[in-house]
């Protein structure tokens, strides 16, 4: 019986922040191996990657094409790549693993175009393999006792949702035209790269995911308006939204708001209480229930759910961060791929990391904000 | 030199909440003198007011038409008029004020219609009369310190606006037909009597207000999507924004969010920092300057304006709450008054309460957002 | 059937900040009239003080003890007299209007000796009058609601209690001498004025009243070390405490903490739960039952207890602040000086103001930290 | 030149939160490579942990002083070994491992006896090695920060020093006698195990020493009261503390404190300002500073120290947490065994990890307390 994986990724080289984290989560529970990879596209870079992370050279490779077959060749083959690149990458990288028989883990944006995500849905279900997005909040534990807090009903009939993610450093950007695309920012705000949208694809689509995740509600249509401030892509997005159960709220995502790093909150609101979670404060919830006083929830305590218990790593009041949401996405994931090698059947719960689906949610909803602030925020359809 | 006002009151009998915050906002300095009232339609509770504030019997009226004649005619007359009954009254009985040569001030929302408040306003420029409307939330020490910091550029230029009020009181409403027009809520949810709103004619139009006059800003216009949800008045509405500069946002508003008390934050961001202010803490402001700790004001601290030391009331600490913004609102507004009998010119500084324009703004905010609503929020001008 | 009070002033001229307090917080509910006063020995003032407040000028006293044998001998006399002066004067002034046959309601500290204290005590059962010490922050809506879960055994047996109320506004006068002796804190730090201690007399007392009055336990005995930096008087002290029911705890405070400007907070811990409040967030109160998410309790919420909702005053959300903690110290306080006057039997719930009793121990405690710390901090018992 | 550690570890067996914690930690960086083990007593967990970690089998030891003789005598030997089993383990265990030339990191409380902890520093002195006590908090990036503010002068003078740490999981134990020596409390509470203090020693002693990472100071004297309740071991602790500077302060722990998981709070108060760290919020620091706003600086920003942006890790926003903290510990603590194995000398900034005399300092504190609570709180010297 198959316990440990081998995985590979498609970026991710030493200097890239996000590599290290995914590096890090994947190994968290000591059940994956990091077996292959194409870090560069800078050889030297590359090379350094590999070496780092213990690679035999003949796995580190300088195109991704030929790892996707290669590794599809091999007895010992990688169960799933990692995609951690820019976003104009994604679709084919993740196609070329798919086309090879392995499964994938894609950061998000999933893809540009909805055509693209639904192909890559097609060859998921083609191919007969798993698929991840990496919207990574959802790997939170107190989103996910979110989550069965709302959909067991604790907080009634969602009746409206407010949500930000609200950060601030592109504010220097304003004003300044295109030759600010350099640095940190660089490539999001190359529409080349980063697609039709910096500032929803960036950040707006986990908005978006996360309130899709605790609800289990999609959006049905949107009223967005994004501001651009005489950059190429979008800096700030306020948007009116429609769940396709009929309730309303504001999506609101921004990179010009100064005094926010990195402000993801989510508010649900139903007819019988509601909940709120903060990124930057992820181990507690806020709870309220109508006529009782709001309560806190903190993480690792025995009143939460069987989910958010099994999924618990340190007790209570040891915070657990960024790294610890990725090892959560990672170890449900690799526990669905071994499943999977195993030749056991998934259940609902072994499916709990973002799916395709989400990801082509993603992309619908990236269009549909373009879309609407083209139209001077007109409704917009997902 | 007149040094003490004598003033009275519509509505506010002993048994209305918002009554006993005039008169205890109102005599908060010794400034002002309880000499007429018209408390209530029923005539027992009428005069058990007028025996609670001891004011002379004769001057006890029955009807705000009468009081409006009597009072106009004496020698000793009242210097203004405060108006606290339900909406649909404060038209008339501001009218029949002015008319008779008294100044007023009303509460929020002015009035229902457009036109009516144009109408008053021309009667308190023909009759050289001054009117406040009591938008109280800029009464408070630190909203107006956020007014000194925005406008004197502290934040750069105003990019985005994000606030809500967010309330609770009416969740138990939801789906219940019009039956639930009692208690608390009853004539803020009767059209004929609260207007063409509830949430935005009662807690929206604050947030107007407050906006406007920390960032001195109109709106242009609005997209507003109003939820019913089965009620004859809306209960819950999520607008988006356009300032006349240009600049987004959101403003939400709502009575049936679970978890929120009367949740008025305001937040303004520009291009160079922010300000954040919480009604439910009102004794502290949180400012952001870029590349900058985030900072908490304290009122009553050395570092703050002129303006805010010159409104102070207690030391930095000890809590400022709703009577003192009202006694503050009273303070400048009796200034004002007395400025004005004596033959003073008024600075703009003595006019620091809120306008009889401002309460055209919210009038003409309140009609934009419920006719936006009707187009499936398409944007319609103030 | 009497309804309404008349009351004097000592002290509290239209210069002192406490003395507003005072004048608002009596007057709140329309219960009391200001008929006589001596505020200031400095005659224009007191005259100034007397206009003001629009008292008859043979009421206006430039002698505490010429205005306690007038009024006491006066048919009309004061019901009761508010003693806002410096603590020196508190003991011959009480004694004079106690001799008098006039109620006093007393600012703290009570008076410098115990034995002072208790003479007093026993004045006041001698000529059968009520008396009351102004603890503040005792008025407080949600402290009183502390008070009911505590002691209705919400949260256990108290075994530990961690209060504490730091100041910054001294922190200038370290290592500067006695020529520190200026401004507002002139008095307080001057031996003759003050008494033996500045720090623990001013605000290290409101620790121990609030902590007595939300418990009901009182003080067995104190280890203290006062920090004096070169002042005359301490301006920093750290206290253990032990209860007479064996608990133990610490009270810490400061007029040196830099970034606290009126920081009392007054933690409760039993075996079943713990409460936690915070003098300058005072609309609301931190409950912790064991095993239980922590819970947020909100003035004016329909959960409160009948004690809480009898003296609320404000809708939930609408920040009630120091001016009301004030106005229901005299709510309480008047209704009591009413039913004595009608001759009513007094409950104890209609004593639900600080006593006398309060008093001594307040003054018992400040001695007890003074005596520990010169024993460098040896328990010494109250 | 040696680029990766090999290390070894005593306890942490796969059911061990803490473990999991240390090889997280460890491994974080890619520097340590986890070499050999001695587990469990348990023979079949030892295996077990062996085989997860993918070591030798000829590695996994039965037997901690064999695994120290054997592994000091291999050319492969392990640079370093980890000792995270119960308190009385501690001095054999890493004698036996100094004795054997191999450099100790070690849980603290250090171990039993002051004596005992001055021996194993002489044998690190004379076997040349290195020791690190692993007081986790320090690793913290704005504990850092905090560190670097205090003692480059930016708060002044220290004057006093608030610091506590709470916890509730032992509440139930109150009055339960000896029984409840079970669970998770089990060994901390039995004295053969846990030493002569449960409270103190377990979370006091990082409260003494993160003080003294932030503020460089070392305590004089202390003067504590401990509670037992009944238990064989204290569950609360109440400390008067003085040190070698002068100032004073308060200590508090404790397990009993419903409504606080892992409460670690260090306020320390400066003749300038102040700085507040929350360990459970721990990518904020509060800084204030006399005369101004109180700041809240976030980890991650640009304005933090050199030492703060070396030791970051996340974009600000993305919340660091405790395995975070474990991963800094081991980088210094890496980097150092890495430099010296290289010949390298040793800055003092490369010794930025807690150290054998902070090991010393932490059982001097334990008995100092437990002694002054035996004599009913008086002042012991540490």
């Amino acid at each position: 019986m198959k316990k440990i994986v081998r995985y590979g990724i498609v970026g991710a080289s030493l200097d890239s922040f996000i590599g290290a984290v995914h590096t890090v989560g994947a190994g968290f529970d000591g059940l994956a191996c990091l077996s292959a990879g194409c870090f560069s596209r800078n050889k030297e870079k590359n090379q350094e990657s590999g070496e780092f992370y213990q690679i035999d050279p003949n796995r580190v490779y300088s195109d991704y094409q030929e790892m996707a077959e290669k590794e599809g060749a091999r007895e010992d083959k990688i169960d799933f790549v990692t995609i951690s690149t820019p976003n104009n990458a994604h679709y084919e990288i993740a196609k070329a693993f798919l086309e090879n028989g392995i499964s994938v883990l894609c950061e998000k944006p999933l893809c540009f175009e909805i055509s693209e995500a639904e192909h890559l849905k097609s060859l998921v279900e083609e191919k007969d393999l798993l698929f991840c997005v990496n919207y990574s909040y959802s790997g939170n534990n107190l989103v996910k006792e979110a989550r069965e807090l709302v959909q067991s009903g604790h907080i009634g009939d969602i009746i409206n949702v407010n949500a930000e993610y609200l950060q601030e450093y592109l504010v220097d950007d304003i004003g300044k035209g295109d030759q600010t695309i350099t640095k940190l920012s660089s490539w999001r705000k190359n529409p080349e790269i980063a697609g039709i949208s910096n500032c929803v694809g960036d950040i707006g689509s986990h908005i978006e995911n996360t309130v899709s995740y605790i609800t289990g509600l999609r959006l049905k249509r949107v009223a967005a308006k994004l501001d651009y401030f005489g950059q190429p892509l979008d800096l700030n997005a306020n948007i009116l939204v429609e769940f396709e159960n009929g309730a309303h709220g504001v999506f609101c995502s921004s990179q010009v708001c100064v005094g926010y790093r990195n402000g993801l909150v989510v508010r649900i609101f139903g007819t019988e209480g509601s909940i709120e979670w903060v990124q930057e404060e992820p181990n507690t919830l806020i709870v309220a229930k109508k006529g009782q006083p709001v309560q806190i929830y903190h993480r690792g305590m025995a009143y939460l759910s069987d989910v958010a218990q099994k999924i618990n790593r340190l007790p209570t009041g040891h915070p657990e961060g960024l790294y610890v949401a990725f090892a959560n996405i990672y170890k449900n994931w690799i526990g669905a791929i071994l499943k999977k090698a195993n030749g056991e059947e998934l259940s609902k719960e072994d499916r709990d990391f973002p799916s395709i689906e989400d990801g082509i949610e993603g992309v619908k909803f990236i269009h549909a904000c373009v879309k609407s602030s083209e139209k001077d925020a007109a409704w917009v359809n997902l």
